[in-house]
């Protein structure tokens, strides 16, 4: 099919840190947007907003987005519980009007919908839910830790860090290099980008590692290594359940820990300042511990998120990082990503030395 | 509403440690059980079986357990996965024209059935689907680490080792001693003993935590201490992210680990041998540290499933358990379990100086 050329809906919520979908979206596809719809930052350019994304458009209505020529509309903010505000569905209703697809990665499925299904139908137009999981899927029996490629997965100090975005660059660093490298999407943002996946924050419980499993089986074809994209933290007190089922159900050979240099507070309760980020070493502990209970693993690098911090300040953020934990530390988005990349290819080959001793 | 009188079917699966469910109704509602559909041991009683239930029969038809005189037809044996086997249906259909209603807990909603649904309208009978989870659970937020009583959770070496039934029994002791203590149900069959739960290995995986928290907040009502089923393992690799979602989401003061005490190796896994169950204060160690990670927690007892051995050795079993971990130790369904109702009491009176500290 004709690739899709995207307006992306980010209204009420359009920043460099809470519309991840959108911004990753634009990161990792400029080609295929078009613009983005946000009534509060309407006139303004993506790069006003973001600092990156150049000339793109951010209109104020419906109208205008769809005056840019989109063949699709792509919610771009994933807000808490995933549940979309009652007020797009008119949007949404003129975009398939208007011959658009539908892409969504809520949790509440467009296509559920008994007004957008029926426009769709009328229109001939789709909607893509990317949360809605696959029906078929097992509990985890531990064949990910059977695949021959080396198996890397981001882990974080907290959710939207930069677990997708480091394994997106350091995918094409790796393939650039030779080293056949294939990306895992486990949730929309990453389906969105690499066309398959499965969100496993939108499976039952129970199917958590499952799902994880499935997609390393799958991910480990023709390939040498598989980056998969992690969800969550350890101890995120909403989402700690998701981090472990996918840790232990991909059983990674290798971990990437990633972390925002400014942040403090685990993300949505900072308010209460209640749960207070632990020192990296911390971190590691518990995901080489809790990881290895099931498939040993280690930390073999450090991936900075400093969007947020001048050019002097994040090369001393990368240095005491590394210095602090011994590992390879970088921003693999701001600054030069061999670091991380030189040490995936060195744990790859340790990998294939024990799978052929 | 009559109390139900149940005909529970465990066709295939009937035995100490496979057929959880239904041996659990059993233990807990003996008056409210009329018999077992299981055509292998037709003819059988299910003490002859289990060990207990007395002279409860075992039949080998639906139409001679429906002779019994059941108001509800309840599946007594979850498989791996949770779906109904297909030759089930025209045994369900056949209860509910003779007027039964259904309980299940499987993941397939018997509800959902076309067949099933519309015997169920025409017979005015009702499908009690006990996984199916509220519309509405919230990313869980901390709210749990706020209540009054002091709060248990139970934690295991492996799946179906005896934590809801150490709780049922504890529940049981400690309120007779005066210490209102107030159940909390997480999966299917604690929900069908107690009336009341949420299945949190069948929410979205977004929201194990978020389902945790709401029912640590209902169960805090009017009671002193709350006892939470746990489910799964930390270790386990099909379903430990259930398990540290209901641990995060509860934050509970104080942990039970329980554990069978001749299992070798994680439940599934088995045949390959692949996971051995490390030593109990491996447990304890990975359950303070992650469960802290979020909220303080320690582990004050460890309650034994000791159903497969002489009464000699599980008295040593639990001796040794207890050397082992300098923690009481017992099997609170074999022998007495005030040690674990000490250690219960004992720890709400400093978990209530601590509050009004």
């Amino acid at each position: 099919m004709t690739p899709p050329r995207f307006l992306i809906v980010a209204d009420g919520d359009f920043s460099p840190m809470t519309s991840k979908t959108a911004n990753s979206v634009i990161r990792f596809l400029p080609d295929r947007t078009v613009g983005v719809l946000d009534r509060a930052q309407a006139g303004e350019t993506v790069q006003d907003v973001l600092g990156f994304g150049g000339a793109l458009p951010i209109v104020g209505s419906m109208r205008e987005g769809l005056a840019l020529g989109p063949t699709a509309v792509l919610i771009g903010i994933a807000p808490q519980g995933g549940r979309m505000p009652q007020e797009w569905r008119a949007w949404l209703a003129e975009a398939l009007d208007h011959g658009c697809d539908l892409w969504s990665g809520l949790h509440t499925f467009l296509g559920d919908d008994p007004l957008l299904a029926e426009k769709a139908r009328a229109n001939g137009r789709k909607i893509f839910d990317l949360r809605r999981p696959p029906a078929d899927l097992p509990i985890a029996s531990g064949l990910a830790k059977t695949v021959d490629p080396l198996v890397v997965l981001t882990v974080g100090t907290d959710c939207n860090v930069g677990k997708m975005t480091a394994q997106l660059q350091l995918t094409r660093k790796l393939n650039e290099r030779g080293v056949r490298t294939r990306f895992v999407a486990t949730g929309q943002t990453g389906i969105m980008i690499e066309g398959w996946g499965i969100a496993v924050d939108a499976v039952v419980a129970d199917f958590i590692a499952g799902a994880a499993e499935r997609l390393v089986l799958e991910g480990a074809k023709d390939a040498d290594v598989v980056l998969v994209e992690g969800q969550g933290s350890i101890n995120h007190p909403g989402y700690s359940g998701v981090t472990l089922g996918l840790l232990h159900g991909s059983c990674p050979d290798a971990l990437i820990l990633c972390h925002q240099a400014t942040r403090e507070y685990i993300g949505d309760y900072r308010q209460a300042a209640w749960l207070r980020i632990p020192p990296l070493a911390e971190y590691i502990r518990l995901y080489e511990m809790i990881g290895s209970a099931v498939h040993p693993t280690k930390v073999i690098g450090i991936s900075l998120n400093t969007y947020d911090m001048g050019d002097a300040e994040a090369r001393r953020a990368c240095e005491a990082a590394g210095r602090e934990t011994g590992l390879p530390a970088t921003d693999p988005v701001r600054f030069d990503p061999a670091p991380l990349v030189d040490a995936i290819a060195s744990e790859r080959t340790r990998h294939q030395g024990r799978r052929s001793a």
